[in-house]
Parts: structure tokens; C-alpha cells; sequence
């Protein structure tokens, strides 16, 4: 346990360390197309509209853009055009913004603290950050609605993007796994409960956007399912680590304090199993991903680096 | 002053009186048709989904249905058929729905009553209330892109009928309305800000549900100018009516309490004009709605008749 403590990520391999090297690259070329492409979208001249300045303070306060870069590489992966998703991923990401923001208000997690910086009720109000959290969902069906493409087959695939990402983010998915996170404080969950509610609360979103990725390439059914399969596992296994990193994380590149999940009597992986297994499981879990990936050419490789990186991050 | 607080509809005649009472059943007709299609959409049979019972709570809560029965109403003076209106319809419902229980919380309005019922926040909690409505906008859009039709024309106008929603309820409709209101709260609008923030954030939505009707019927450019100028007009007079009650209607009849808009320093119409010119101008803006349809034949006498039911209503 100690020595997981201190290295909670024992198969961390050289060869590993360089595939990372490579996606440090990947992942800071695709953070800033997606950051452009995003502040472009919310360029907007209106210096009265409180809600549009609290929509840019959120999504420009960092975040590692895992949501809208998967997108990409699994558009890659099923060798779709990138630029093609672009707007896409953008909304994926609004989508994952608006939840952090409703989810770090007073009534729900009541934090203070995100990616560094004061959660959006802290500095705006309780009222500007509910709207600006709508304001981002909404936002995010403004943008996958309004693609210049009329050819019949992308207006079908459009509207199967919005479908994909309302029954992901909806009281079925995402928010349903939100509402049952906070059912459970204070309440010992097992460990099917704990799956269940992060595979809605946070696998939700990740595996819609690997879909909807994979929905602008040419997959058929086979690999529709086999990146499905690889989102769930990389998804759980991001939770995790999240859970780990909360235990042992360094708070400085975390941008938020440690132990709060224990202070809030939150059910988390390493609460459950312990840090030990917790590892293990993780890892595990990547290796299920990586194994769905097999018949994918080498465009799949970043989501391969992605897969292992989720268990490499330190933040 | 006091001839309009006694009767502040002065201009109603028998003859609208006539109008009025085919209007009753047509209402009630197409409210019952809206409300078992919206039962049927959330009839999901899950007995632990928390934010699925909220979400039900507040939306079977009584409403007039305006909203979807102007998409429907609109429909039928650009001859569309009804029943391929009706999700779109509903999803506009839930749409509306989700900005009352968001502007009802305690961080926004703080009201505790809603067409006679308990607001959300305060028959279950915060969070919940947060989280069906965020459900209920997320599910409009499910909705609007699960239409089984996959003809190209059907196609590009789902893609359009999303873009024209999520407009008016993103930030700068809707939700811009909300914020504007909340920042005026205790500040003097003048008649044009007073004009601008309504025409937000009631305008935009009532306007979108007029358009998303006609979008399903045969209507040129000149008919949707036509319609969005008859949408413009009732969606303001609704307002300045709503404001009258607030200061002279029958709590029983609207289901909450009076005067609140006087107690929490709102800008009303009747605040900023008095109560007879705000009469006069609620009748004007209906007139200049009602000759905006002069080119549309019969089938739009339902829009005719709400025009005029708008300002004789009482609750």
C-alpha cells in the first residue's frame, strides 16, 4: 500500500514513457486547434453579455480536452478528415464544461476550486453560473446543428450526432450519474453500484465521443463496437485514477485540493478496493481497451497513447 | 386607473367572446393531445430515476401549453399536418418547462409556488431541480433528433428546427433574457431595455415555436416574415399582460401569489406605463399581430383566436 502511495503506477515502462513522449505532442497540437476552434465559436463583441464572458471563463480556465480530442483521434482511427469534427468536438467539450459547472455549484459538490481556478459560482454568482452551464449545453446543439454540409448523408449523421451526445449527456446517462454521485454520499456503495454510476456520471460523455468520432469515418458495426468497448474501459479506468489522484495527487498540478472525496464521504474506487487493487484494476482495464483496438491499422496509435496515458497522468 | 384594475380588457367584445369559446375547445383539445404525447415520452419505467420523477413533476404541473400549441397552430395555417409537429412541439414544452424551474431557484427568482404547486427546488431539492431541468433541455434535444424520417428534405429541416430552438434558448435569447432580468432587478429600465429583455426572455422562444410550425408546412420567405411578426407581437403582449395580473389578477386563477414582481423590484409595463396605457399598448400589439396574418387564409384562425385570447385571459 505504501509503496503504492509513493508510485501509484508500478508498470510504467520505458517503452510506455516514449509512446507518451509522442502524445504530449499530439495532445498540445490538438488542445490548441480545439482551443482556437472553441474561442472562435464564443468570439462574440457583446461586452454586456455576462453569461457569454461566464461561458469563456469556464471553458478557458485549462482542462485537458480528453473529451473533444478522442473525438478526434477516433475520427482518425476510422480515417475521417479531423477538420471535420472540429466543430464537433467543440461541443463535446461545452457539453463537459456545462456539467463541471453545475456540478461545482453550492447545492450540488460545493467547490470552490477548478483547474486552479475559483468554480464559476465564486467568481461570477450562483444565478451567472446555472446560466452560463445552460447557456454551454445549449450552445453545444446550436453548433452540431449549424454545419454548412447538406448532403443527405451527413444531415443524417448530424442528426445522429445530436441524438448520440442528448441520450449521453441526459437523465439517462450523464446527469442520471450525477444524481445518483450524490444519492450516495454518505452512503456505502459496492462496487457495481460505484461502476454504474461513473460509467453514466463520466463514461457517458467519453464514449459518445468516441462515437460520434467514429460516425464521420467509414466504421462499420465491428468497429463501432470495438471503440465503444475501448471508451468504456478507458472511461472507467480515467475514474480510477481520478479517485487515486484525489488520494495522492499532487494538489499544485491537480489545480484542486486533495482528499475531498474522503472529507465528503464520497464512494470511490481505492476507498473500495484500496490503492493496491485500485492499481491493478486500472490497469487492467487499459489493457481490455487496448485489446479492443486490435483491429484498428496504426491510426489508431493515438488512442492507444490516449489509453495509456489516462493511467500515466499525473493531473 | 381604476376602471381598467376593475376591467382592464375593455376592448373584449361578444364577438371575441365568440371567438373565445371555440378556442376553449380547440385549447383543450390540443393541450390533452401535448400532455399524453409529453407522458409518453418520459414514461420511462424507472422507479429509482430521481431526476426522471422531477422532470414529470414539473412538467405535469398544469401550463397552458402555449408554447406547443402555437408550433402546432402555426402548423396549420401553412397547412402542415398536426401529428408531424407534435414531438417538436413537446420538446419545446420541455424546453419552456426547464427555464421556469431554472429561473424558480433560489439563486435566481427563489419562488416557492408554480401554477399552484411547489416549485422543485422545494418538493425535492436544489440539486434535483437543477438536474431536471438541465434534463428536461437536454431531452428536448433527444427528441427533436429521433424522428424516424430520413428523407433528405425531412432531414435539413430536424437540422434546422434544432439550430432555430437552440438559439432562442441559448445566450443570446432565453438565457440572456434571464440574466438581463436578474441585473435589473432594483435598476429603472427604460420602455426599450424593458422591451429588449422581454422580447428575450419570453419573445424568443414563443417566436422559435411559431417558426418550428411553419417550418413543417409550404410557407415562402414572405408567410415565415409574416408568422415571426404575429410571434413578436402576442410573445410581448403576453408579457405586458403577465405583468398586469401580477398586479391585479386573482392568485386562485394564476396559481401563485400577486404584487411578488412590485415586492422584488421588478420592471413591469404596468410599473413603467400605468395600467391603462399598458391596456392600450397589450391591445396594439395584438392588432399589429393580427393584421400581420391578413395573407394567410382560414386555417389560420386558431392563431387568430390566441392573439385575442392572450389579452383576455386571466391567469
Amino acid at each position: 500500500m505504501t509503496r503504492c502511495l509513493k508510485n501509484p503506477f508500478p508498470q510504467t515502462t520505458p517503452e510506455i514513457l516514449g509512446a507518451m513522449f509522442d502524445l504530449q505532442q499530439y495532445l498540445l497540437r490538438y488542445q490548441k486547434t480545439i482551443n482556437n476552434k472553441i474561442l472562435e465559436f464564443l468570439k462574440a463583441d457583446d461586452h454586456s453579455n455576462r453569461v457569454l464572458k461566464a461561458m469563456r471563463y469556464s471553458i478557458s480556465a485549462g482542462g485537458k480536452r480528453i473529451r473533444p480530442i478522442l473525438a478526434l483521434a477516433a475520427a482518425e482511427a476510422t480515417h475521417a478528415r479531423v477538420s471535420d469534427v472540429l466543430p464537433a468536438a467543440c461541443a463535446i467539450e461545452m457539453i463537459h464544461t456545462y456539467s463541471l459547472i453545475h456540478d461545482d455549484l453550492p447545492a450540488m459538490d460545493d467547490d470552490t476550486l477548478r483547474r486552479g481556478k475559483p468554480t464559476s459560482h465564486v467568481q461570477y454568482d450562483e444565478a451567472t453560473a446555472i446560466l452560463a452551464g445552460d447557456a454551454l449545453l445549449t450552445f453545444a446543439f446550436e453548433i452540431l446543428s449549424s454545419t454548412k454540409d447538406s448532403a443527405s448523408e451527413n444531415l443524417s449523421r448530424d442528426v445522429k450526432i445530436i441524438r448520440v451526445l442528448a441520450k449521453a449527456a441526459g437523465y439517462q446517462g450523464m446527469i442520471q450519474g450525477q444524481m445518483q454521485d450524490i444519492q450516495a454520499e454518505g452512503n456505502k456503495l459496492d462496487l457495481d453500484e460505484l461502476i454504474t454510476m461513473h460509467s453514466l456520471k463520466t463514461g457517458a460523455l467519453i464514449e459518445a465521443a468516441v462515437d460520434v468520432g467514429a460516425l464521420f469515418g467509414n466504421s462499420g458495426q465491428e468497429k463501432m463496437h470495438a471503440l465503444r468497448s475501448y471508451a468504456r474501459h478507458i472511461g472507467l479506468a480515467f475514474q480510477v485514477i481520478d479517485d487515486m489522484l484525489n488520494v495522492s495527487g499532487d494538489p499544485a498540478k491537480l489545480g484542486k485540493a486533495v482528499g475531498s472525496d474522503m472529507d465528503k464521504g464520497k464512494n470511490t474506487f481505492p476507498g473500495l478496493m484500496g490503492m493496491t487493487n485500485a492499481t491493478a484494476y486500472a490497469e487492467n482495464l487499459v489493457q481490455t481497451a487496448l485489446k479492443s483496438l486490435e483491429l484498428f491499422d496504426n491510426k489508431a496509435d493515438p488512442l492507444r497513447a490516449i489509453a495509456r496515458y489516462i493511467i500515466d497522468r499525473r493531473s
